[in-house]
């Protein structure tokens, strides 16, 4: 029996390090390099080639690497009765509340702007109080959001797929209460799981719906976000402006046209970073549960993807 | 008896008619629209012409517009006799307190560095809870700063005059004390008033004495930083940066060398304005309360200036 880590794109060895000092006697391996595949029955995975999963016949758990499975579910040739669980973790979600946070007050205080300008033009600014930040997807993260902006006195509202109560925050839900949602929110950011059902979300339509001058903040996934209705409606004036963490391509091509407009700040996918000391804990221990029989925490379900 | 407005560099507008609003009987006058010199003995003043105040011979009141009473004692020329008074205002002390978490936030995150950089290149970044922040002054202002920060689970420390307490700051005062507060000191914030001990006291000896890769934050007055040493401390990496948010000359002058520093974030004076409507209250209580020969509120001592 041994477990398996697969992260063409990322380092493996600050896993395979926390593992060891988490578990010394586990039997870890990094793909490519297995002995036996009929013996891998957990995956540690982020961003696996497709279709390699079903080289291992007895694969019963593939462990997200991060709060995000859409990595993994993206790819067609997984056996259903895999199970796949996401990492939920509390520094995770400090992280991104405090980025998410960042990013509003630099917007509110005009930080970027200013200090781009050799102007001394002191701009209006606004109170958070004065401010109505509407959360799409009210997750894990996207309630960290929520209660890290409600400590700083925003006004906070949120919309989710399904009914969600979080104290302070008044909460819509399903498509017939997003127009709504939308209409009072200054400031929106996503923070939806990527699904056929979210990608390409924030668009044209969607951000028409906002009001004049509203900011949109993007946290969550690239293919959320139509990137030329984003360009237009900037363009247009409807919307001040702009954070984006994720993109359809990362790297961010140095050409890309978002990096011509001003009232865009870009940032290289850095909201949240996962810690493999911090996060190796949950998944050698749902790893165990798995041995033994006993029923995994943070599974998904891989219709809701989250 | 008048009440009279002397602001030669602000627009007087809106504060005639947030008096007027206030207290629609009372007779406002405006510099240097005076009819009867010897009738006034209250002024409400901003960077007041130096020596005008000789002129008024039953001049009883000083109030300034704002926090900050250094523009008027710069002045050699105010009998001893006038009282002086300056601004609480709790709006005031919110908007500085949430602008210093925006600068804070955004060096932490690297905002601006990631922003103006083409390169995909994720920068290290650190939590509120792993950095200390220094504040200078623990005035109404840099009490609301600390508790702001402390909210937000910052290390909070601060250095003063005389001795202070404030739940969860660790607290130092006094030039014996100074040295220690520094050494712990990630990120210094100068909210200082300025006096002639406190001129120039961010010089290279203070910056000296800051761990290696601390950050300077100044958003009490320009004459409180040495601008050379900041640009050698910073030029040498003993520093990683700076917010200045004042400056010796304002505005800050197009061909200044902080605007070719990078690592210099620089604002228009913006960390908090005084609103009119918010603030004549407290003005115009004053002046009730000299007319019935009550106390002041909100008096400053000449000495300390504060």
């Amino acid at each position: 029996m041994s477990f398996l880590i697969i992260c063409p794109q990322r380092d493996p060895k600050a896993w395979v390090e926390a593992i060891q000092a988490y578990a010394p006697h586990m039997d870890v391996e990094v793909y490519p390099d297995v002995k036996d595949r009929e013996k891998v029955e957990f995956v540690l995975s982020w961003r696996h080639p497709h279709g390699i999963f079903n080289k291992f016949p007895n694969l019963k758990v593939i462990a997200s690497m991060g709060a995000g499975i859409d990595h993994i579910i993206e790819d067609p040739d997984i056996p259903e009765h895999i199970e796949i669980t996401r990492v939920i973790d509390e520094q995770l979600t400090e992280d991104m509340a405090v980025f998410v946070l960042s990013l509003i007050l630099n917007h509110l205080r005009n930080l970027s702007v200013h200090h781009c300008s050799i102007d001394w033009d002191p701009q209006h600014y606004k109170r958070p109080r004065e401010v109505q930040v509407g959360i799409m997807g009210l997750g894990v993260l996207g309630t960290g959001v929520a209660e890290k902006l409600i400590r700083n006195n925003f006004n906070v509202t949120g919309w989710s797929r399904s009914k969600k109560e979080i104290p302070e925050v008044t909460t819509f839900h399903g498509e017939d209460q997003l127009q709504e949602f939308l209409i009072g929110s200054d400031v929106l950011v996503c923070l939806l799981p990527l699904t056929p059902e979210t990608e390409d979300i924030l668009n044209k339509p969607l951000f028409g719906q906002l009001p004049v001058g509203a900011y949109v903040i993007n946290v969550a996934r690239g293919h959320h976000l139509v990137e030329e209705d984003l360009l237009e409606m900037i363009g247009k004036g409807h919307l001040s402006g702009a954070s984006l963490d994720v993109f359809r391509k990362e790297p961010l091509p140095e050409d890309h046209p978002f990096r011509k407009e001003d009232r865009i700040m870009i940032t290289p996918h850095i909201a949240s970073i996962t810690h493999p000391r911090s996060v190796v804990p949950q998944v050698v221990d749902n790893y165990q549960r798995m041995k033994s029989g006993e029923d995994l925490k943070n599974k998904v379900s891989r219709e809701k993807a989250y």
